[in-house]
């Protein structure tokens, strides 16, 4: 255990909430359910934003940027939408302070109320379409493939550093199509891009697939999502893609003439992931001692700590870990060599392990004279000795080994994790004793899926892509089955 | 003119804002003062984002996240603070909508009140002092060299694309030192970064200087400021850098323990630059065509277009134009080729114009006879032709020349705009035959200044740095000068 986290087995959810804190990734403000995302959380969400930019740039998607606020009317223009998205918002009524005469301080003037109250942005359809509708006339304006990076505000009663705060960044992809088919394609190839980043950045295998209507955003046709597998066996949802058919469109009368030069409403997709993602980051990976973070998203890849007595041991330690820390780094590695002086070594490993520094190298004297040095992999916690000589490369492969590895541990978790199931009494056993993903067929209802819910708190989590055809009855109902899902209790 | 702007002789305002428009940059949204950047424009503030995010790094700053909403008693505790930032706000009040059973639509729930009400961010030193509270004890946590991107709020009565809008983007640094030496240079440090990046990558001079006591950042002891002149002789303020002295540590209760035990309030500075700078940019640099970018900040720095009557032409053209984009790129520049059927290359000439495409490259049939190539630059509108062969480096050493010649071209601009005179009688007629800075004399008094300022709407825009020793008198009350400063209109 790391300076006083509670273990997983002890308690899952506050070891969460303690790591985050102890790690130094965020912590809650003095704003009810709104965090302060601290340098090294931020470090780790900009690497993330980084490699998401460059796939959505490379999928041919350029940034903008639209307002925070949303007039409260564009609310009730998309049916499904409102009942959605304009519950738990933030609500901004009037534009002035003024001084508070009687009790100090400053108070709301009341002479300067809206004449209609604004919306902080809880997501960006309505305003968006709203825009797109004077950048729309015919089919060569289309598409328009835009991505926001933004804040958005949920006013969630029950909140969680990441996994659920009142406010939280985001990207929002809205993209705006003449086909339906061409949007999508777009909704699925946006679905593969989160999946190739969750799997092989976060390493973190994902199962892609379909909500069930009850799950999905509102005012979309189909959403598509991917859901990852934490540590206690509950699934958290990493990314969604919504293919919202001509809703916003119609809502919004969006129409553009076609090549034949008839009117037709336009196609469209939006697409989203949050700095919920650093939740799954660290519930996936990371253990009792701390993070366990995956290479390719550490913003300090290793870390060099010196092990010396004298200040004549540490200045010929320190020459080596410099010329080392140069070599990494000419490899594209990011390298801290901590010589503080006021910290022991011991400390600084607990801090470094804490912290999920994915390779820990330490020098002491004995090095120095023998030309090695102790490499400690964060993720397996094993230690080695090896030569300075050719390190660069050694630790260039480690890196990629221990990419790997976390990757493979967590599928390895996963497929243990993951139980299909034929009958209710088997599903609710599973679901108590080993929880996890269970694999089961559904009649399709959404009577079945509620009363399985109300039950188990289990929800639908989706309808696989990969879904092989039916043949097989409900496990609730026993009628025939309409598809093979997954449940499991979810984040 | 381009596609019907309005020329810069004409009304030089309204030159400015169709031009914004017109060039793809920003429009105004359906809520008031508050802007949709768009995918143009925002390319260009990414552009600046990445080049100034790195100087924040290299000078050993790392970006987080502070929230959105401050609670309205924050803004209570810091005495100059409140005058200066609480008025113009958003204020939520409401964190609910509800169905309106009356009138239909949605409306605001009024059991959902919230207790203290919140306001967005006119900028952050309240909720960041706040939270460095808890964050530092002793001198080991100091410095805090903490910078972040952020959207702000400031409820503007008029507002301008870009250079005045209700929500803008900017990123604010808030550093914490444990001695005031290390505060002062961290403020001018910053400064000079702002005066590298404007000078360098805008093209567009500045003069750095500190803010007379009026016109200075409320809640700071100086406000350092960048001036830089637009061409109708106007001048904008394009970055500030303030040291806060203790003020906020004091508002706060923020003390540490230093090397002695002893504890001592924590020095403050905050620095920022916002979209405001996009403004600057057009208003610096663009004419009667549209844009003019300088090749550092141009998304796209050359442009092919095709010059052709037949299919056989154009597929012969775009190999040639294909081989030089990718010799072009394998040297860092972003090419575009607009190969388009429904445009003609006079029309695609006039929109690359006014999109202030650096470089624009045309290949007609004579062109592939030859071997040859028509470049035309967007600064100068100079037409050359030139062999293909050696092209790219050809045009690399082009677009630095552009650089240079657009900053130039500014500096001379201001240098021509720059008068010093030594009375009043003088100052006004300079003022309003010829504008610009004008430098000038200045007892240091605020009656002086304010004086002046109401007589002629021209304020100090800063006492330079390299202020010399006042060895004259005030131009307005001929009393013995306390500074050399530069006076104007601004923005």
């Amino acid at each position: 255990m790391a300076k006083g986290i509670t273990t997983r087995a002890e308690n899952y959810s506050q070891w969460y909430n303690e790591l985050v804190i102890k790690a130094d990734l965020a912590e809650n403000s003095a704003v009810r359910g709104c965090m302060v995302i601290k340098p090294y959380g931020y470090a780790i969400w900009e690497k993330m934003q980084a490699v998401l930019d460059k796939k959505f740039k490379d999928t041919g998607h350029e940034n903008a940027y639209f307002p925070l606020f949303i007039p409260k009317s564009f609310f009730s223009k998309e049916a499904a939408h409102v009942e959605g998205f304009a519950k738990e918002v933030a609500v901004v009524t009037h534009y002035r302070l003024k001084n508070d005469e009687v009790n100090g301080g400053v108070m709301v003037d009341p002479d300067a109320k809206l004449e209609e109250e604004l919306i902080i942005r809880p997501t960006s359809e309505t305003i968006i379409w709203n825009t797109y509708k004077n950048w729309i006339q015919s089919y060569r304006d289309l598409p328009i493939k835009i991505n926001q990076w933004a804040n958005v505000v949920r006013w969630e009663m029950r909140t969680r550093l990441f996994l659920r705060t009142a406010e939280f960044l985001w990207q929002e992809g809205h993209t705006a199509h003449a086909t339906r088919q061409e949007a999508v394609e777009e909704t699925e190839k946006m679905l593969d891009v989160y999946a190739d980043f969750v799997e092989n950045w976060m390493a973190l295998p994902v199962i892609k697939g379909v909500k069930s209507e009850s799950e999905k955003f509102a005012g979309a046709i189909d959403t598509y999502a991917i859901e990852a597998l934490m540590q206690d066996g509950k699934a958290l949802q990493a990314g969604t893609s919504h293919f919202l058919g001509q809703n916003f469109a119609k809502a919004f009368e969006v129409q553009f003439a076609n090549k034949e030069g008839k009117l037709d409403y336009v196609w469209a997709t939006s697409w989203g992931v949050s700095t919920r993602l650093m939740g799954a980051l660290v519930m996936a990976h990371s253990d009792d001692k701390g993070l366990v973070l995956p290479p390719k998203l550490a913003p300090i890849q290793v870390v060099i700590v010196p092990i010396y007595k004298t200040e004549e041991q540490l200045s010929e330690i320190s020459r080596t870990a410099i010329k080392i820390k140069s070599e990494l780094e000419s490899k594209g590695i990011s390298v801290k060599f901590d010589d503080r002086d006021f910290q022991s070594p011991g400390w600084k490993f607990a801090e470094y392990e804490l912290k999920g520094i994915p390779v820990r190298l330490a020098l002491g004297p004995r090095d120095m004279e023998k030309g090695s040095v102790e490499i400690a992999r964060r993720d397996t916690l094993e230690k080695s000795f090896r030569s300075q000589e050719g390190l660069a490369d050694y630790i260039s492969d480690l890196l990629d080994e221990i990419q790997t590895s976390i990757y493979q541990k967590a599928l390895a978790f996963r497929e243990e994790k993951t139980t299909h199931v034929s009958n209710w009494e088997e599903f609710k056993e599973v679901l108590e004793s080993k929880g996890g993903f269970i694999s089961a067929y559904w009649d399709g209802s959404p009577e079945t899926e509620e009363k399985i819910k109300q039950e188990t708190k289990a929800t639908i989590r989706c309808i696989p892509l990969d879904n092989e055809k039916n043949s097989g009855t409900c496990m609730y109902s026993g009628k025939p089955a309409k598809y093979k899902v997954i449940y499991a209790k979810s984040y």
